[in-house]
């Protein structure tokens, strides 16, 4: 390696020199979503970001989703997906199949992954350890199936394994405490699960690259937005129809303790990193 | 509630005093396979018997099977499950198949029925936390997939969980080390999870009562074999030829510092109590 | 044993499940009186009862009377027991009959008869670790001499023993700080103790079977009484004289924080173990 | 005060200082023996020597007799003490009255006289939480009764209240583990206590002044005797025929690992820190 | 050593019984300056009187000072001292000889010595470990250069230090955040960090005895000075000039918290002793 | 900052992570000589270098030299400096001076430079807490002084700092136990150290680039010497004179324990982290 070469690696972990005393001990909740889970590459690069966070002493818990996954066995088994707003009318054969990918296999995946490249992991649903409590969600006129929204977190199990050095990986399913398994919105477990923990930072993972100031420009990301930027975005038209309820949702975690809410795009390598450890960011950061 | 049936309550109670006292802070692995997991009712009771353990400060560890599950599972996506020497045929998509059924739903099953019960459990399968590190298991002549036989265990997880008051259930599923899931023989994965554990039981809960001394005789249960024993056991006949890989593994175990191995029938209400709290159970136990 | 009695046992274990759960690490304080004491097999099914307790993970401390022991030895000694109001004139040789007689024999018999079932039992009295201050009792126009009021109750004697694991024992005498022993009502010190340590439950176990309906029926045992049920039943002169004071003292007990107060027969076997683990119970519970 | 008076007080103080340093976290058994106990005044000094050792770091184990005070409680119930080799001949009723005398009384007043003067002790017996466990002691032809000989201590109790900062007072009953208590020799159990806690220093207050040189002169106390100086002693006719079997017992209880045993006179004032804080001491010492 | 010497010195001992007890875990800051700096001898006594505090369990820090040898060094170097209201005028040079001169000889002088004589002691100066944030002092008029006042004291060195058994010993040397190392006036340093620490005493060993009530008599020390009384003494010239700043620091630290501020003379042996373990004490000691 | 530009740094941070993994909880004996303490801004980068690793979890201990400012201040002060052997001779005087500029300036300079950067950090001299025991070193027929060669590290006061987030600084100066100072070499006192707290890494940081296979040629640097080659080295007279002993000393820490050793050159910008996090490293490493 040439000289100046070397040199610039040396300036590059010095200038993450105040992030990793910044963030030192902070609890980050980072939710795992859209086409990175089918890019064994990817995926990889993002474990490297996570155990780079875990090693410089940050308290990464993972949450991810898996959608599409659960349509792909669903089509195998004949099964038709049905959506009501958004969300998937979840039957008891649905809820198997929705259980069998994201717990038995999607999860397991994410720390195998993890432990392929030196962390140790360990995977759970929401079931276990009484993690995600959750309710049937109730839509007037039409029964949705097994949907729950979260009525309590219960962090004792992240903070166990935390406390002996274990990566946590969720799968977002929730249980009724009656043994009814219930489907649960992969963000909201996220968020959820952020501020039961006071994390210093939940962190949205997408196909996006964050909100864009122009919806034709994918590079127009805007880096930060303040909770009062909010309306005059959503009225400008300037935000994509699906990012509406994401940035909503990103300031009510503000509102609920959460220091800073980050959207950064999975497809774009190191993002994790790039967005933490780099004074411009790559993404778009929400803060107070 | 007359006063005769009262006091003879308390007598059970005062009965089981010794064995309280004797059992308090021990390790107890207990394998439960065969048609319990099909039937709730029996499920329940089940837990029922391993939270009162727990709760007289037993430390229960609980590995599953699921064979059936995964045969059906199988036949419903049209794949032919295959057998050579009684080991599943394990192809990548059989190892999905068996990842799905076993991490997804029989272990989550088991969790949520002891947390409905009152008790905290988590389910993990043998690649979280690095617990069971597995390589291929080579036959010659005939390749039989992702088919593992252990190399190690690390206790570490579940003796994190133990230490928070989770009851850990286990998925039989090992990873090499490079990301690789392998099929692991429940019986097998439950035996070095309970060498390594130093546990001072291993208990069996299958579909049978035990070893019999009268094959057409289900009530004919052998109560206690040593393993100076089993030679003549075999020699006449007078086991199943499905038990000869028990019996031997089981005497294999107590060679292996386990103190006592217990073969009971799942069928039997509360067979896990009566095992434990009564002198003459009603299992098979071997006893160095 | 038969299959049909066996199973009978495993559902007594299994019904008790929901109080191993409530009561656990619960403390309870047990006091010991009647004649209970010169029944060395009463005492001891009495002993096994607080052994169940103890190693379900419920931590109980026992207090014990001794008011017929010490007159016994007063009269080998030719002394004559005098009463005020219920309260024995206690001069100086009367102390230290009580003494001996209650921190000698009785406290290291109740102490050797835990040893022998199992436990690890520790005897102290009220003046070891300034567990119980006292003052004089005044009353006009009488000295009834070293017979004390409660000042002040030190918790810290009591939960390192537990802390240890070691149940302890608590003979009722009291210390006024200069070296002065009292003789402190037993009922009284088991009550303060109790309310001092935050017990959940105080338990009075009697030669009566609990607060009676029918004063001529020994079985009419009302199970529950509430603050408010008391002025009838005094009204109504449907309990015995010398159960006024023991009603009202349960009752202040619980407004002082005991969740509830039990008072049960020392002559029926296990009696403990049936007013904790069954529903009914068989005593007179006092509840707020 | 005067000056120099003071500046001799701080002198003082500072040549302790060696001491101080030395013994700091020290364990150390003294047998409290003899005239000492009848006498409040003595009893208060030597109390507060223990406690100047307790404040300054040092673990201090009491172990106190009795003998007398058992005659004389026998004595007014018109009971004969008997004594075979200088063993009190121990039935029933004079094991009950050992046990009154030591646990009930005396034991009591110590730990009482150290609480007035600002401590915190707990006084036991050797049957409590199986400190002394004893057997009977056999003599050929002729029934001792309940005497007995020490066969294990158990340290666990003296540990716990150590460490919670009692100073623990032993009367020397043991238990046979089936419920006898056994009058055991409290030289003995204060030795064995030493060995198992494995003391520093073991320390005998007596009513003599020490080993004599000249039998007629109280004041010809030797200061220091190692084991190879014994048997010139006992040949010279030296030392009174009573000391013998405490020189034995000491120089035996250096061979356990005891650093230095000390036999020190009660009725000097503050005999313990003079044995302890200056250099030439006031009694003896067995040094190895 | 004759019966009556040793009777008397552990007379002594048992005099300091109470004061051992009462200030058993107290933290007590001890401000060393003036001549005893130049005296072995004298600083050696002094020494062993704070290991007599630390060995009995109390928790000292000492804080020095050092200008005359300050002085010295710079006349050595042809330096020339220069004052403004008693501040010494401080530039970059004389900053240095300072730094030099208090943490590398006389800091370092007093932590061998303690070690010597048997403590394991640890010299720091208010640099490190941020015990010591300050700010350049400002003047009117005229700028004496790197003089500081205290902002912020982080008492976590000297709680870690203490923690481990080490007495701190600490010279005045403050930072200013941003490498400055700043002149800070010692008894300051010592009273800022007697209010950090929430010590019990605060102790200035000076050349003077105390405060007189008659100048031109060293022995006419004010034993106790309440903050009422200060006036008066001031108002009528009973007090010297040097002494009235002390006297009005002392009285503020006692409305911080302190209990009580003494101000002694380091030439009287043993004074700290003295002080502190007799009644009448041998300095001033300021009280609420 | 254009996106290929950040890529590229969070490719040096993933580079990095293998290191991070490797060296938690490491800890490296750092030992700071040469120009570099002259030169602010190179001092400033070290230190930036020295809290990464602090950071990122290793535990780095500094010891730092300090010759020519020793000898500048003799100069002024118009003190000869003597050599013998290259060995300072070092008269009470002397070693004031030593003294005075190692632990008074140099180590509070280090030490402020750290906690400027956002770390904390403790100056201490080998004589606190005992930290190197050392006796005056021995040359025949002449007296150099108050020179020592170690005896004994305490590495007590080092771990506790550690264990409570300081990174100690040393300055080489050892203690005789009877007051007297002694003057170490502080290649010595490192390596000493490293040994002591069985460091994984020691690493001289040096004015030259590390050991050169062509003298005339800085950059001709050995990347990795193991003991074998050393007798080639210096046979081929490849290696300067002055470097022999440091690779003897190297090759002799190697033998004790320390799994490498590296010589960096403290003029090139970040030399600690390009030694430490990247694959060729840029000085030399000795390892066995």
């Amino acid at each position: 390696m040439p000289q100046s070469e070397a040199s610039q690696k040396a300036r590059v972990l010095i200038e993450a020199l105040p992030y990793f005393r910044q963030f030192r001990t902070q609890t980050m909740v980072i939710k795992i979503g859209g086409s990175i889970m089918d890019d064994e590459a990817m995926l990889r690069l993002l474990v490297k970001d996570v155990l780079l966070m875990h090693w410089t002493g940050i308290k990464p818990v993972l949450v991810h989703g898996g959608g599409k996954h659960i349509t792909q066995l669903m089509a195998r088994l004949d099964m038709k997906a049905e959506f009501v707003e958004g969300l998937r009318v979840t039957d008891k054969e649905t809820m198997d199949v929705t259980q069998m990918v994201l717990s038995g296999l999607i999860n397991k995946d994410i720390v195998s992954m993890i432990q392929r490249e030196g962390g140790r992991a360990v995977g759970v649903s929401g079931r276990d350890g009484n993690l995600i409590r959750a309710k049937k969600m109730v839509k007037p006129g039409v029964d949705i199936g097994q949907v729950g929204e979260i009525t309590a977190i219960d962090t004792g199990l992240l903070e166990t394994l935390d406390g002996s050095g274990f990566i946590p990986v969720v799968s977002p399913i929730g249980g009724d405490g009656d043994g009814v398994s219930l489907n649960i919105n992969a963000d909201t477990a996220a968020t959820e699960i952020a501020v039961a923990l006071k994390a210093e930072k939940l962190i949205f993972i997408t196909d996006g690259n964050g909100v864009l100031s122009d919806l034709r420009d994918p590079d127009s990301v805007i880096s930060r937005i303040r909770p009062e930027d909010a309306p005059a975005l959503e009225a400008k038209g300037l935000v994509s129809k699906g990012m509406i309820p994401k940035i909503r949702s990103s300031i009510e975690a503000l509102s609920r303790g959460i220091r800073s809410v980050h959207i950064i795009g999975g497809k774009i390598p190191n993002a994790l990193l790039l967005e933490l450890f780099t004074e411009a960011g790559i993404g778009t950061q929400f803060i107070p």
